[in-house]
């Protein structure tokens, strides 16, 4: 039983001068977290009871799904990171130490390398295999922007598993059964989820879904096609081509455009100078950027922005995008700022890339390399070459779904889970093999799996609170009722006391507000304020033997005999 | 149920090259553990299990207790450690790091001030306290030696609590709860241990005691009295002086002892040449060692070793000691070498310190501080003045009692707790208090107290394996139960599993060994390697209707009807 009265708990009455978000403000006023460092955070006993109460969900789905629970050290020796490139290739990103030997040590953000290599000491046949290990563990990532609380930390718990099999028809059996898990998981946990294409990103593989837990405050941001079904991160949506035809394109014919150094002064010119009806799409914004420091220049509409985050990913050989900055055009005279065209890219040494939506036979308005001069009449296969074509212009609602064209609607979330067919990226270069069943080894496939344990803390308060405070699910908040008993007679703080102890003995897990000196008001606000799912108070109704139970989901209140209240209270928790 | 057939899980047949210790030993053999680099290990499933067994009941009986759990990051900030000292005091056994924009990090090796800080943040009043708030959390230390597997790891598990008070009394009460909750907690843990006193140490403060797991392996040594019962470590044992009386010493006079390098080699001179009867108890060692650059002369009867670690212990503001070297000497070539004498302390520039066995009007051989030289009848209090008296030489068996005077005993053991009153340095420090019932300020006093949650895994191997293997109680034990099942037929396999599946249903916790590749001989290595309490065989006797019950503890053996197995055997878990 939770006693108010010497629970170590404080609530705030004010918002957290640096919380942006309703979870980060409202587990901070309710006594759950505290700030230690910038994304770095203590768990107060209500906070780590709810977060445990999540582990303890995920660890019975992992279990229940036959997966085997481990735990690796989060202190871990330089050498397997440096065998996959990841102690280089994640950058800032990885907390680096040495011990007192002079030895390279990192946090761990991710395990693939230690798990790899622990199978590799326990495993030889391919009788081993299928295996799925997983652990609930402190992770860590130096963010560049920790923010929104626990929601992006640099001290967090995840769940990871990875599964192990000798063919690519056992690691999609380990990937659906994972992905069954995590439903389960989901739904266990109360939150209303998405599960959408990924991209495999820097983790190299193939398949990737996410599961998206859909709130307005979310980080991600993600496609939906009402019509089909069909769901996406932005990263993975692919644009649906119009395959519109541009039949006898004149010959380029170069327009004098002084002062046009944005995309609406160029279509005022055109629409003034060159005759009407031009749009910001029938213009060609060549944006320029340093790709692993080889200057390259990306081809997107004239009504559409660049999303970084989206070239990103679909270049999956790059592992830095930089912009062109104001030095680079001075260092580099032969780009003319606001006039880059493609049709010189090969002189100027230029790769080219383009947004689908530069389809081949296209005509465009477009730089024409020279100060002050536009062309048009530029098209696409004619005048210049794509090297590439890749996803790179921002995605809208509306655009239409790669699946069957529907207008797409986007929603934001917050990604509380990833499940990701590795492939045999790690098992190559970590040597892990087994012997199939005619005695020769196999590089071993892999799956690698991950919830956000603590973020989910944060998943479910951001769907679940209300303007009052926060609201849990039962199965995740730190008791099932929260008795507060008012009034300055003994009366009432006797018989919660007695309520308590007989719903404690039926199982319930209970929330006792036995403080002499806070005012009933105090009492009711903390209660709505912490979100247990059901209030109980005892209080001046007792002089006609009743109780009042609210139910702080449905926002209801009613009233009971104290007769029988454990019976009835007992009820609801089935 | 385990299923040993798909159980993630390797025995080794041979030690490990580094293994010293038997826990070691077996927990790498059995499948519990694997080294992942110098004192950090991973676990594997068997050994996650019986580490999370053991948190279990620390967790139970700390909640029984009436104490708060809380979770802090193992990743700090620098600043509240520089507030105590501690980020210097600490010296190489810290893990420093920095983030991406260079701010100083440590990983925790214990709380204190982190503790301090949450309480500072919420508590205000005498009324809030007293409280005692715990964790079981993942600490690190650079270990200079790690050694013993997980008994002196880098990274481990820690059990840590803290007490505040409002006072002295109040301090003392919380003490004895937490001493209280131990010896439950060990109880159950099954493991034998001794309560003994301890030095306070570095951690400043008053109180202290150490649970000592008492095994022929452990790095701890405590002295025990077969007739009060004073129990103590080392550093915290007191010399019982003899106070023999010295009357009528002669004035000093110098001997020539030439080639005497060693306190045998001079007793040896002195009975030649000075008359008989010298023994290494006459002669005064001069040991020379820098405390923090100060050069000191530590005085100890010829006959005893200086213990450095219980020097230390005594000398509470000192944090460096290191003994004068070679080129120490060379250096400073007034201190003769094998010639130095507490004569010429003062003139020598040397803080004299001594054990209490050089008491005052004794009469000793030293050197003279002259090469080839040393004096005899050279009297404490009357030829040299010690600056302080401090515990420095080694303690052996037979020394008194330091209350009774009995010879005692010397026992070697692991420490697996240690609770402590801390007092008010940290609450000063950091600036902790709280409004009195008059409404003023008060400074809170506090307790500290540690379990070794992944040491008790190996204290508890190291004191019940036999030469078979492991030998866990039953409560840490991965598993109550383990069936083997043997055999050609499926009958005995279909048998076991059955057996299995009614046995989880009445609660126990069953490891079903269904392999079947592997020969009867291996299975039962295997059991007996693993340590389960209870080991069950069904195999050859089901022709007769009997299934085979071994006790993993008494090593004894009967058979049992399978009619009526589950009820013989579920009634043994009770």
């Amino acid at each position: 039983m939770l006693q108010m009265s010497r629970l170590f708990l404080r609530t705030l009455r004010d918002d957290p001068a640096d919380a942006e978000v309703a979870s980060h403000r409202l587990l901070v006023r309710a006594g759950y977290i505290r700030r230690v460092a910038a994304g770095i955070y203590s768990w107060l006993p209500l906070g780590y009871i709810t977060l445990r109460n999540i582990e303890k969900v995920v660890r019975e789905e992992m279990d229940r799904a036959g997966f085997q629970e481990v735990h690796f050290p989060a202190l871990l020796p330089r050498e397997p990171y440096e065998a996959t490139n990841r102690w280089d290739d994640y950058g800032s990103d990885l907390f680096r130490l040495q011990d007192r030997k002079g030895g390279d040590y990192l946090l761990g953000p991710t395990h693939e390398e230690m798990f790899t290599l622990m199978v590799k000491g326990e495993c030889s046949s391919y009788r081993d295999l299928p295996l799925t290990i997983y652990q609930i563990q402190t992770k860590y990532r130096d963010e560049p922007r920790p923010r929104s609380g626990i929601i992006r930390g640099r001290e967090f718990v995840m769940k990871d598993s990875y599964s192990f099999d000798i063919d690519d028809a056992g690691l999609e059996r380990s990937y659906q059964d994972h992905r069954s898990a995590y439903i389960k998981t989901f739904e266990r946990l109360g939150l209303k989820y998405a599960i959408v294409s990924a991209m495999s990103g820097a983790m190299g593989g193939s398949k990737s879904e996410e599961f998206l837990a859909p709130c307005e405050t979310g980080e991600d941001t993600y496609v939906l096609c009402p019509s089909c079904g069909f769901a996406a991160n932005v990263e993975a949506m692919s644009t649906k081509v119009s395959g519109k035809s541009y039949p006898d394109v004149p010959a380029i014919e170069l327009l004098d455009t002084p002062n046009t150094p944005t995309i609406d002064s160029l279509v005022d010119v055109l629409n003034k100078n060159y005759g009407g009806g031009f749009t910001a799409a029938d213009t060609l914004k060549n944006i320029l950027l340093f790709a692993d420091d080889q200057p390259i220049s990306v081809l997107v509409p004239g009504d559409r922005e660049v999303d970084l985050k989206r070239l990103q990913a679909n270049l999956p050989g790059v592992s830095e995008l930089r912009l062109f900055e104001e030095e680079d055009f001075a260092k580099n005279p032969k780009f003319v700022k606001g006039y880059v065209g493609p049709q010189d890219a090969q002189a100027l040494g230029l790769k080219l890339y383009a947004d689908p939506r530069v389809e081949i036979g296209s005509s465009w308005v477009t730089g024409a390399n020279k100060n002050n001069t536009h062309a048009r009449y530029v098209q696409n296969g004619r005048d210049f070459k794509v090297e590439k074509y890749v996803e790179a212009a921002e995605v809208r609602a509306g655009d239409g779904c790669p699946q069957c064209d529907t207008a797409v609607v986007i929603d934001r979330a917050i990604e509380i889970g990833h499940i990701f067919q590795l492939g045999r990226k790690y098992a190559k270069a970590l040597d892990l093999t087994v012997l199939d069943s005619d005695g020769k080894p196999n590089v071993v496939t892999m799956g690698s799996y991950g919830i956000g344990v603590s973020r989910a803390v944060a998943a479910i308060a951001e769907q679940s609170h209300d303007q009052l405070g926060l609201r849990w699910p039962r199965e995740i908040a730190p008791a099932d009722i929260h008795i507060v008993a008012t009034g300055k007679e003994d009366l009432p703080f006797d018989t919660a006391f007695e309520l308590a102890q007989k719903l404690e003995l039926a199982g319930a897990r209970v929330m006792l507000d036995d403080r002499r000196d806070a005012s009933p008001g105090v009492k009711f606000k903390d209660a709505e304020l912490i979100g247990i799912p059901t209030i109980v108070i005892v209080g001046k109704g007792l002089a006609n033997g009743v109780i009042e139970v609210r139910d702080r989901w449905a926002g209801t209140s009613i009233e009971i005999p104290i007769e029988g209240a454990v019976e009835f209270l007992s009820q609801l928790l089935k």
